[in-house]
């Protein structure tokens, strides 16, 4: 077995869900994450824990979901009670086929998630974290060799978090004392200002210890809460199952005022009818994840790669808000990436540049001027 | 898919566990056991019954035992909680390598055993039933090819179920009814006499409806309190992984008071020497599941094949005693097997012939004399 597998599991115990001895843990096996299950299993061994082991399958579920007539229970006890006395949840995800549900009817699929609400609530009440084994599938989606695909997961995994972390807290104390941030791009169309001040970062450190449920992670983010000029995300995103090139948005007073669309606009539209928020942003983001050197259609990847940012349409987080304050609301999040590793491009805060063609102030090879 | 594991799925759900819509099932899924569990899922689904599915995996327990260090939590919680409130448990066996767990300190599986008691007991209080997927390890182990091997566990596992438990309830009757029951073959090395009156017979019909909980199953059981008389097993057995073979026991007032063995002596006169109750026997089994043709060294397979008779050395079944009797107490439970089919072969019940040279005297072919 991989080494970089039992680093994996180790980061994922230690760093990420922090797991104590004597603590009930859930593994919940994705279909192709065996050998990953095997590696987590060793390191909760190890660690004096408590395991017992779910199996993940989209097969299972689809053909579950297909056959059954579609009025669901709500939220089972037996699973339910699992759920809320479980101190960990870990989901190793491990496709062996991304298209596995293409088959299962959306409402059934809907049907079934409304019906485990306490479920899901439950297991979001944990130490929970989510992370991805490298399959063949997942690597076909990416575009990519399994041989690339791995060395590309586990540089993306295999980070020094503590270090990583270090450095997101700089730019976290940045952005919370900040008012504007603005991104420019040298060929202007891209020139957008976002209104942030009153509200808070979370630094996605990939650890339940700042909340943060998905390993990889890297990112900073917080809600802005008003929008002025416009911007072009040229980092291609997979949306409701179509790609989305291009795309370039005009906000006026916080509000989508106008849009085009290289490829996908049929989706982007039907995005922004949602509701009055899908036409508001809900989140700025910006990716630090060194280990992720290029998109590969797989959103909780792309939003992390350093030298990024991206911007969700629609829902904001909570944990930015000031206590009371109600941000973004809206059915949709939908995030949007634009790259700026290009020359002449700037990320400022209140006329400071943090970033400059995609390295950091703190960063070995930032140009002052 | 091969339509049989469909076939399996639905015997298992409907004719074993008795599965209704609203039934909260844990599915336990074996390494190599995903098939039956696509099939199981889809089965359960059209019965409107909850699903969870766990995933029993020999490499990740390995795992797991190998790297704790010994001192167990007794019935974590969370797990117990899952049992006490599941309505049934199905097991799909079906391990990639039966080997799995040699190196794995056989004090470490009994600790964790040992910790696990209640859930344990909540399992068995449920409507659970244990099948077997059939895999090329298993293949392996019956010394089959995996196609071979597949007819096999189908030809077993497909019966006619409601036809079969009609056929065991004569035998029920006969023993029910019945004091003595003798096993003799030509050769006079067999002639064995059992004392059973005011004892009960089981009839092991795979279902959950009368208390049995193996897919495939086919026997009926009783215990005996005496016996007297000598028998050679001359079905090849593996007892605490070694193999035992032509083992030949005569008792004097129900107890062993001699022994061989073609082989495996020593693990033989291991097991005699356990307790007071392991020379003793707890049952007398008949097997009638026609499906099964021939021996593969898995018990639980080989008890049932029709024209056999099965004795345990040790424990009895509680089903089997009057109430507040109690049966031959053991910690071991070890079945031998005798193979019925030789000319000259009869099992008698009160001086009647009712087996004779392997086929029952209501089946086509019994010789009247």
């Amino acid at each position: 077995m991989d080494d970089r597998i039992h680093e994996h599991a180790a980061v994922l115990v230690d760093w990420s869900a922090r797991v104590d001895a004597g603590d009930d843990v859930v593994v919940r096996v994705g279909e192709g994450a065996h050998d990953l299950g095997v590696a987590v299993a060793g390191a909760l061994g190890e660690r004096d824990a408590n395991l017992l082991a779910c199996y993940d399958s989209p097969e299972l579920e689809r053909a579950y979901l297909r056959a059954h007539g579609g009025d669901f229970e709500s939220d089972p006890d037996f699973e339910l009670a699992l759920y809320e006395r479980a101190d960990s949840v870990l989901s190793l995800r491990g496709t062996r086929n991304t298209s596995e549900h293409a088959d299962v009817p959306g409402d059934r699929e809907r049907a079934y998630s409304r019906a485990r609400q306490r479920i899901r609530e439950a297991r979001l009440a944990t130490d929970w974290v989510s992370t991805v084994h490298p399959t063949r599938a997942m690597a076909q989606e990416a575009g990519m060799s399994y041989a690339a695909y791995r060395d590309f997961v586990y540089d993306a995994v295999l980070r020094d978090w503590e270090s990583l972390a270090d450095e997101m807290r700089q730019l976290k104390e940045v952005l919370d004392a900040g008012s504007e941030v603005r991104i420019r791009k040298e060929d202007d169309a891209t020139d957008l200002t976002l209104f942030i001040d009153g509200r808070t970062a979370v630094n996605s450190t990939a650890s339940v210890a700042d909340d943060s449920h998905n390993l990889p992670s890297g990112e900073v983010f917080t809600a802005p809460y008003d929008t002025a000029g416009q911007a072009v995300f040229d980092v291609p995103m997979t949306v409701r199952g179509q790609r989305l090139e291009d795309v370039r948005l005009v906000f006026k007073d916080g509000v989508v005022v106008d849009w085009e669309a290289g490829a996908g606009g049929d989706v982007l539209g039907s995005v922004l009818e949602t509701d009055g928020g899908a036409k508001r942003l809900g989140e700025l983001g910006v990716g630090m994840n060194r280990g992720i050197d290029r998109p590969t259609g797989q959103v909780l990847f792309d939003e992390k790669m350093a030298g990024t940012v991206h911007l969700a349409l629609g829902r904001a987080y909570d944990a930015c808000l000031p206590d009371g304050e109600t941000g973004n609301d809206s059915a949709v999040h939908v995030d949007l990436i634009t790259d700026m590793h290009r020359e002449g491009t700037t990320l400022e805060v209140d006329g400071e540049v943090v970033q400059r063609n995609g390295t950091f102030r703190w960063e070995e090879g930032f140009a002052e001027v």
